[in-house]
């Protein structure tokens, strides 16, 4: 059983926290918070240890917490670092304890030795003390471009991102009523895909918009190889972790697919694959477009999962993304 | 086991469908669609039997549909209609089939012999054949106001309700940046109130807002009887299905009670329980002012169970208001 | 001439300048900036002279500005101002050149000997040095509320104000789905409108919502004197600064009558006016209802004009407000 | 004196009867509407002689109008059709009384004999019977592209459109929070761009979101000749009705675009011009990169004006172009 240390209960370290708990070859050591709030009765009720997220306690009533996060990660043996894109400083902590860390996305590439992707690079990460497991976006084009790389080869890639503007459960940050542009080009997407897939040239673009709910990709691929259509769908079908809806069958928008997930009766209604609208894939002049819908809550939790199995050796490939697959009732 | 067939798969439909499902005393007996779409996928994925809700099946394959409305009204002890307000005209064929139903709350009250609520009028519904369950708003307030009357007597009641405009499934309506008046006052809801609890005096104004997670009602009552702040949170904390939440604890707004609803991990996020905001009870010079968070989509849910058990005679109120929240895991 | 020097050029500074050049009797001494940015630009092309908010100039090309905020108060014989809630500190350099300054609504009332809106209390504000024009919200509330209680008298008032979250043109603040409360009641808005109507009991609530265009007042009032609807209406029609909307006519919520008011030709689409649903007004039982709505950004521009005319004992009352409307197309 | 008759007062027909109002070679024939809202007292107010749209008079008092549509037909040398996408039945009219007329760009492109852009192919209108003026979008993309294509050549460009879902007056549709893809691709804009540059080869992609204010096109195009970011800007400098904004001067979004707009203090708060944000442009291997901001309601009501004369010969394109910038205020 490893054990591991989830530091941070936001939105991605609440996820990653709940999954590991549904590992059997995996134990969550605790979660770290900086203060008490509603989620610290969740966490309780869920029968998770909480440690203060700093040396300080005093935020805290004594019998809230079992330790700081020292105490967490000496009790762990892999940290997972869901903290407010503080990786950097935390590393310190990480490297006097010798632990080993996985970072999130928000976090420069530097900060690790490897970033991960589970169906792109799962073996890169073995053996490495510290690996990044790429951001929402990031994730969503690695596994769409690269199986069209497996199949096809891609020339040049080029993705507009069409971004929410903060999660559901925000009440502050806007826009009400704007479209606000990204005006540097290429955005730092682009460059994030090369870390994982290095060959692959890519350029993005980003707009921000006034929703919660999910980022939407328009996406299109100059390809090496020749494919139709069907070729394409076909590969995105064998692909783990990416789902494909159609607007004819009431898939109109970001809105009703998050509907369907929650429907689907996954825990907060998360979608952790990336839905790709099939009747949106289409070949013109050797140009392949599509457009996905990118769940920017979950997609990246079954990662972390597999990240820590890459890591430690704990399984292969295939085998590692079945079971957390299972685990978390993703079919593919 | 009552066989229990639901008359519609929307935002209401399936919840309830669901909530039958896990009562043990009860059989899902099916599910009514008009047309095929990706909620055909799930109900058959959830193992629901699909009906197709006109006499018509022709939009339908035939491996699709175990037969017609009518069919699924023979094989149920009782229906509830949830159809997007066609109670009237499916009347005339549960009526044809003597069958008891359940009409919501988008329906005139007329319609029925009673309305319904389970805490205040539980025991109204034993033995007639139409019952309506009271819309999400018309619910809440009665929930809440109901309390008060119990405890402290309420010489009148006032609210403002702040709508939500739709469903966070929809991407068609609006308004995306306005607010819309309802310029006829009393709007609906405080008349809808007198059908349960028909003695007590309550005006309503509605105010539509852009967002989808909930309704917000800014509450203010002239009590009876003296009572203090503590004496109405004593009161809440004593009802069912009422939480209270308090805004230093991070509930801000609608969206972090939404997200706490999600963490809880009930499916599709619901929140069947009204949410008062704690600290903005207070009482001035006899009025007591107080805001409540609605769910538009679940808080109906329970409802409709216990008033299958109402309408049937099966157990007494609080027997099955308690049943009714252990399935669903309502704590109170 | 009275020399007017507005201190900052935001949502009210840019409009009270562009107001006080349209008036024959003032003349504006010129406005401040903290930066530059595309706002110094307009103000150059408006000839409006520009002075740095702050003794430090070095923000700026020298070209760019006239001199600093106290040169500003030097050439002004009285200062407006309009600065993001900073008039504490500002006061200081406003007592040590001893010049009337008019403050806005979102300073505290302390920091003025009186505070005002011009139909209300207009010869209050006379010999004056400090002056306090009452924040959008308020001023409206004055408006519709002073004109019932002077026609039947008010025994009490409340009102729940759904409030716009921020201005047309940010682009950073939210919330993006979400309804947020103030648990604090009353809301800052009722105390405030007895610091021009002290004797008016009034109780108000607040709720924030995504939207830009405007607030929309929900308010009931019981009167001391029966009144019928078309006797309020009359008493509205005989307002100053009151416009008569119905949502018969097509002004279904806010967005309308922002757009009736862009359709008006006036600078930058302002409604100075405060807009009541006509077919929103009834009385019930002793109580009249009605809505209004606010141009949050443009409501107190009269004030500021009729306020400079008062403190400075240029003329009466219905003389000013009748000048300043002629000079803003404000139909009465 | 050209008589104009502009047949509807919606979004578009109010503005262009405006602009001709403006001009000293042409008259307002009038506007029709289907029936009286606050757009009646507004055109009356206005000075605007109003028609039925249709032969049925009745919803109007026999005061209100001065005939039916056929009426204004009569009475005007050409007519501009701004109705909600009823040209083609309208047409049945026009050519009964054999007249002139503009379509706009929601028609399809065979309506007319040419469809039109002023800095593009003014001399193509001359003569012919039917012209329509493309769509907002379609005129954002034919005046910055025909601007480069003129300076450099284009091999092919690809155009993403992030649109606004309604207009501001609006308070009906939505989506409140989705993004809404089109998965048909190429969009109608691509093709549409073509009717009036027919040798340009262009991809568009569309998706809705949750805004009113304008549209946000992210374009790349592969340039037939190199050339520099520099270049590039002086070519968009040289290019009629091209604003150039710069998120460094605040221009962080389309609100603050909107925003300076409306300081410009144009009727509406109107901006004629594209928007090209100076910052996002850039050239990477041959491939020109940058985004532009669409205000749809009002970037095509030049060319309307332009058109007119173009149609009826009355003077040369620059000569036009000059005259209509100079009566809106567009400075170049």
């Amino acid at each position: 059983m490893v054990r591991v240390g989830v530091n941070g209960f936001g939105t991605i370290g609440k996820r990653v926290a709940d999954a590991v708990s549904l590992q059997d070859d995996m134990q969550l050591a605790g979660v770290t918070m900086t203060k008490p709030s509603f989620k610290l009765d969740l966490a309780r009720k869920l029968g998770y240890r909480v440690f203060s997220a700093t040396a300080d306690t005093k935020n805290f009533q004594s019998g809230d917490i079992a330790g700081t996060i020292e105490d967490l990660i000496r009790e762990s043996d892999i940290i997972i670092d869901c903290s407010p894109e503080m990786g950097e400083e935390n590393k310190k902590l990480y490297e006097k304890h010798a632990k080993k860390v996985i970072f999130e996305g928000g976090e420069e590439p530097q900060i690790a030795q490897a970033s991960f992707c589970a169906q792109a690079n799962y073996d890169e990460a073995r053996g490495k003390q510290f690996v990044r497991v790429v951001s929402c976006s990031t994730t969503a084009l690695v596994r769409s471009l690269h199986a069209i790389d497996k199949a096809f080869g891609i020339e040049n890639a080029y993705a507009v991102l069409v971004r929410r503007t903060t999660d559901p459960g925000d009440s502050k940050k806007g826009p009400v009523n704007a479209i606000v542009p990204e005006t540097e080009m290429p955005s730092h997407q682009g460059p994030d895909v090369k870390t994982v897939l290095p060959h692959l040239p890519i350029f993005t673009a980003v707009v921000k918009t006034s929703t919660t709910l999910m980022h939407l990709h328009v996406i299109s691929v100059k390809l090496k190889q020749e494919a139709s259509r069907e070729d394409v769908i076909k590969a995105f079908e064998n692909t783990p972790r990416i789902l494909l809806v159609d607007s004819k069958k009431g898939f109109s928008s970001t809105a009703e697919i998050m509907e369907y997930a929650r429907d689907l009766g996954r825990k907060r209604g998360d979608l952790y694959e990336i839905a790709i609208w099939k009747d949106s894939i289409n070949v013109k002049h050797g140009i392949l477009y599509f457009m996905q819908a990118v769940h920017q809550e979950s997609d990246v939790v079954p990662e972390n999962i597999d990240c820590i199995r890459a890591m430690l050796g704990l399984m292969g490939k295939e085998a590692s993304i079945e079971k957390t697959n299972r685990s978390l009732s993703i079919t593919k």
